[in-house]
């Protein structure tokens, strides 16, 4: 690519090309996943680009465009399945720097996509606000970055998830063309780029509701049994009177083995749920618990302050910093990303268990979905091969458990196994010459792509970097 | 009764004899059902008592105990059962001077039994907060009322019913025994007295949760079939992300013949649902709306402040308010009380519809009710007589929907045809002599009933006034 004329036309635009940067914002959390690890390590960008207002992204993507360099935005790189990593080299565009909370009002609020979340909080709070969702990466994840990359997390089990209507507001959009237009998306049009990995179109702005900032409670309650765990919580999801944030299940012994800063607060062999719940609802809730038959472990609201300041937040050991605290203690644990439907989530999750063993560690985080209270799973899987994992994979699906595959970067793979017309659509008015973030959108690459035929989709230009390499 | 010799003892406490005014505070709403009306027309108590201080309430108690005069507390009479009518004549006990709003907290109140919840709002409003759930008579009702004679409403869609665990915090509750005793319930104890009509005991403070006070806007929607409507709402109620107090469906005719302020905005046969959404999700509502097939009639964000100050608050056309306005058109109207269980809720209360033609007048509640989206019902009925009234109902059960009658007086026969067993024993302990309205808990007046055996019970305490009368 001519990066040196990209350079020439993008004076007064930051612009980064030490090696070691580069290679460092060319990735984000792909290894978790040992697929991705082996398939993308060697992936690197050109050329960081860091524009700081929305009239530097269309200079950028306009001059991109003009040069035919593929362009890969980037919020802050915390996403699991390679998603802002690119490909094809060319421009990492790092919106990172257009961080503006610009308006709270009550009940939403606008920021830049590239705001941290916990900063949008910290403008919302002295409101009584917050954001009602967010990735367990709430303290580094860009509103922008969890838009287009995530799904949902802390907050689900309250408001659903991301894709669901009311849960993003509006959103202003770049296209990548030869004169770059900003869109203003609502409604249904706002999935047209919700999830869509940022290939095809840069969100500038963002809008979303604010819930109330309730102080909220920490509570650790530990079960004999993993099906006991899972029932309690299903019953805590759906107990409709108790505000509350998160409501996950981690199965023994990942509490007492990963959850380094608790360990003195669990018992060994015991299924923790995690549950966050609004400080007014905490004696509601550890009613049912006790009625259950769980142990209170731990409530953050009755701990001595010095005692809570070394623990961190209870959400920051659910969604995927379970994973992570994992692998931090055992690099050969790895996941899947599972669906428990309605109404049979506590039964099946608890089969699958019973089913696996050792091999894996249950995972369960409640969520609402379609407005029923059922789970989703983020099991760790004790990795062996590839070929196991897939076997795995297909084991849960045949027991009726749909798989989102985070051993995949492609959206198709990791989503709903077919063509998303709507996002596609949209692709070929906004990025006609297909240079956001290419690779990602099988549908693009390869339109008559069977998904049914058991394999994996193989990016051309990935392969030819790779050779390269 | 001695009542001289009871206002002897309550020298300094407000009390009042002037017949029109006693007879004034012992009646509710009670006249909405045909049956009640009969039973309880003549019904009349002795004397208001007003304290405005729980050690009033307690000396009030203590003096009736002694004196063997039974007692009746009132809220602000909203109710619809006749629940606030002393049967056996006595006290009135009037709670609505006991009305401070004593703390408002993030996410919390607490209030004196007698305010009303209107004016609990004022308070915590300044805050961005107001209550989570309340009767449609929210301008009217007292919150301890509320809790003791009612079971949800506007908000329930969201928060579930009263009963629901975190939907009240902490109930103070005064004895009626030789030295009443002042209580603190909270937890599993709350069951005790909510929603036990004042038999066994007087709230006389409340601590309830806050939600966030968002600006509201009331969408009008009109369908061609009700059960496309029934369907809407449905899915309106299980859209996770829309941040809604209410939604209701309401058949034609009666939004074109009994909401008489908004019948410019209806057209004829349409069936029409009623919502209310946070202002930052009428456009995610109105989009799955014309998804949906309706045609919007109205909504209250887009009316001139003139236009808008004609009309009543959307929720006062729904709940019971929907009945009242049917009354006031056309006093020949009655309603019942039914429950549509999930998942069924959208066919079933369609095929009721169908099944009783223009007999019925089908309006709908959507609640989160165990954590799923269902419905309640509030039929209107165009009544003939008792006993085709008994058959309409008998013919709901027969298909599936489970009726809580709105025409008898006593907890049981409204609610679960069942002895609940822990009101009884906290009867027991509460109200030895059985002074607290008296008649309303059949566990205690007989408890050898038969609520198999199909008949209406009649308490002989109301029998015997009835033949002095
Ligand atoms: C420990 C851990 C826990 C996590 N927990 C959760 C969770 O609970 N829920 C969840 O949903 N995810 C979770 N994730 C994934 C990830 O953290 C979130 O999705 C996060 O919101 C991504 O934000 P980011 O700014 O890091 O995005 P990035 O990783 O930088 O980007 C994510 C995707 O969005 C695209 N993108 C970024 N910014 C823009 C933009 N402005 N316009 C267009 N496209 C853009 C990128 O190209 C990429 O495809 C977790 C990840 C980790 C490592
Ligand atoms: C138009 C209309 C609409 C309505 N909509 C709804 C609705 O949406 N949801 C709903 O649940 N109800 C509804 N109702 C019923 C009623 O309005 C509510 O239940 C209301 O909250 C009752 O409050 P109140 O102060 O009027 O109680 P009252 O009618 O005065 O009393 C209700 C019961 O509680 C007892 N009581 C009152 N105060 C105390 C106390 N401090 N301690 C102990 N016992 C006490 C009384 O003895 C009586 O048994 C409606 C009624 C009408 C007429």
């Amino acid at each position: 690519y001519d990066i040196d004329g990209l350079k020439a036309k993008l004076a007064g635009i930051k612009t980064e090309d030490n090696a070691n940067l580069v290679r460092q914002k060319s990735r984000d959390f792909y290894w978790y996943s040992p697929t991705l690890k082996r398939q993308l390590d060697h992936v690197v960008g050109d050329l960081i680009v860091s524009p700081v207002s929305e009239q530097e992204v269309v200079r950028v993507l306009a001059a991109a465009h003009e040069l035919g360099i593929p362009v890969t935005p980037r919020g802050t790189g915390t996403g699991n399945y390679g998603q802002a990593m690119p490909l094809s080299g060319g421009v990492v565009l790092d919106l990172s720097g257009m961080n503006k909370v610009l308006t709270v009002q009550p009940g939403r609020f606008v920021a830049e996509a590239g705001a941290v979340i916990a900063d949008i909080d910290k403008v919302a709070r002295p409101q009584a606000q917050e954001i009602r969702m967010h990735p367990s990466t709430y303290a580094t994840a860009s509103v922008g970055g969890f838009i287009a990359g995530g799904s949902g997390g802390v907050g689900s089990i309250t408001w659903g998830g991301l894709r669901d209507a009311g849960n993003v507001i509006r959103l202003k959009v770049v296209t990548m063309e030869a004169k770059p237009r900003v869109l203003e998306l609502t409604g249904d049009d706002l999935a047209k780029v919700a999830h869509a990995y940022g290939t095809n179109g840069i969100i500038t702005e963002v809008e979303m509701p604010l819930g109330p900032a309730y102080p909220w409670t920490d509570l650790f309650l530990g079960f004999d049994s993993f099906e006991r765990a899972a029932a309690f919580a299903n019953l805590l999801g759906e107990a409709d009177g108790i505000a509350k944030k998160n409501v996950a299940v981690i199965a023994a012994p990942a509490p007492q083995t990963y959850f380094l800063r608790h360990q003195d607060y669990m018992a060994p062999g015991q299924h923790v749920v995690v549950a966050v719940v609004a400080d007014f609802a905490v004696d509601a809730a550890l009613n049912l618990a006790a009625k259950e038959g769980a142990e209170l472990l731990l409530r953050s609201d009755k701990l001595a302050d010095e005692e809570r300041r070394k623990l961190p937040p209870g959400f920051e050991l659910t969604w995927n910093h379970t994973t992570l605290r994992a692998l931090r203690v055992d690099p050969a644990i790895t996941y899947l990303q599972v669906l428990y439907p309605f109404p049979d989530q506590v039964k099946l999750s608890a089969s699958i268990a019973e089913r696996f063993g050792d091999e894996l560690i249950s995972h369960l985080e409640f969520v609402r979905f379609d407005g029923k209270v059922t789970c989703f799973g983020l099991p760790m899987v004790r990795f062996t091969t590839e070929e196991r994992l897939e076997e795995i994979m297909k084991i849960h699906e045949d027991m009726g458990a749909p798989i989102f595959n985070p051993h995949r970067y492609t959206l198709e793979e990791g989503g709903m196994k077919q063509t998303d017309a709507v996002q596609l659509a949209f692709k070929k008015e906004a990025d006609p010459q297909g240079l956001l973030n290419p690779g990602k959108m099988i549908a693009w690459e390869d339109p008559s792509y069977d998904y049914n035929a058991g394999g994996t989709f193989l990016f051309k230009g990935l392969a030819a970097e790779a050779s390269k390499a």
